[in-house]
């Protein structure tokens, strides 16, 4: 993971690009990207939207990554710590015994 | 990273959640967790977002990153691969002659 | 409209809100509230979703209407005008004797 | 609106179009389109994007309210009773005298 930051933080120091990155547009971007992913599956099934533009679901992951990454990177959180930490609240929200086989909100569980 | 989404496909499959993860829900949920973020930043400037509710902030970040590992594993993409050839595009389309100090999209520059 | 518009404005101005409502932060006030009309069908089809929270459905539309409006009050546009605007310039974009029956977006037809 | 809402929905039919317009992924589109009508506003303040393309923000808001008229138009409900509806239940969770003035959240006031 290091290793990945270090070349996405180069990249946008090569374009002097931390001037935009405040964290409030970041999230923007994030958003945005998210919708771009999602666009490959408007009207269209799981399936539909696989058969298509591949190359292009790939680049809009690649890219909600790039922006989660440099967010977490800016405001110094380690990306590990973070997920490791949300899962565990998950499992609070979420025990195996209540949310099994269940699509429900914890709040409905 | 593996060990990460080690983790991450086990925190599905204990609960039998992968029977609903389709990557058309996953991408709605990326979404969703990237609108959680932002919402930290409505109405606010960076500063005053993370001056507030940092461990929210932080909570989503996560979320948008465990559903994003989640897809690209179901797509069997490798997320340090597709990040890598991401920055090589935006290479070519961001060329650091042309777009540094900018915030211009490249189809404007 | 233009009397629901009144109603819409007359809300902000007793709160005192127009001091937040500036255009980038209702458009991000938009995309929160389309994301939450859509929380409603994570994970579900059309059909479970509309069985289950209908009175949320209604809410998030409604407030994806109240920021729209209120935007495009604040850039003195007038809702009626530019939708007609945006069907005519869609109907060039898809003619109907090539997108009939058709989910491909413009540039593929 | 009676008469906005008959363009958009004959507009529809022309194309055949209803088949793919089930309530989530006209939800999905809702959320696109603001997408796009955030783009305007990345990396930029307010007044930097609306001295940008202003064309664009306004087809963009266009679109959001045309996807939103046809999903309450398939659900059945009354644009103008929902807003109002929605605003009354706003009074109470942001009543006047604690809200006025301040970004909070009603959980937070």
């Amino acid at each position: 993971m290091e290793d990945i930051l270090k070349k996405i933080n180069a990249f946008r120091e090569e374009r002097d690009w931390r001037q935009f990155h405040n964290p409030k547009d970041l999230s923007i971007s994030i958003s945005l990207e998210a919708a771009e992913l999602l666009e490959n599956f408007q009207w269209k099934t799981s399936e539909e939207a696989l058969s298509g533009d591949m190359e292009n679901v790939k680049e809009e992951i690649a890219d909600v990554l790039i922006y989660s990454l440099m967010l977490a990177s800016d405001l110094d959180l380690d990306v590990r710590e973070i997920i490791e930490e949300k899962l565990r609240k998950n499992s609070v929200k979420y025990p195996v015994s209540r949310s099994k086989g269940s699509n429900k909100k914890y709040t409905d569980l």
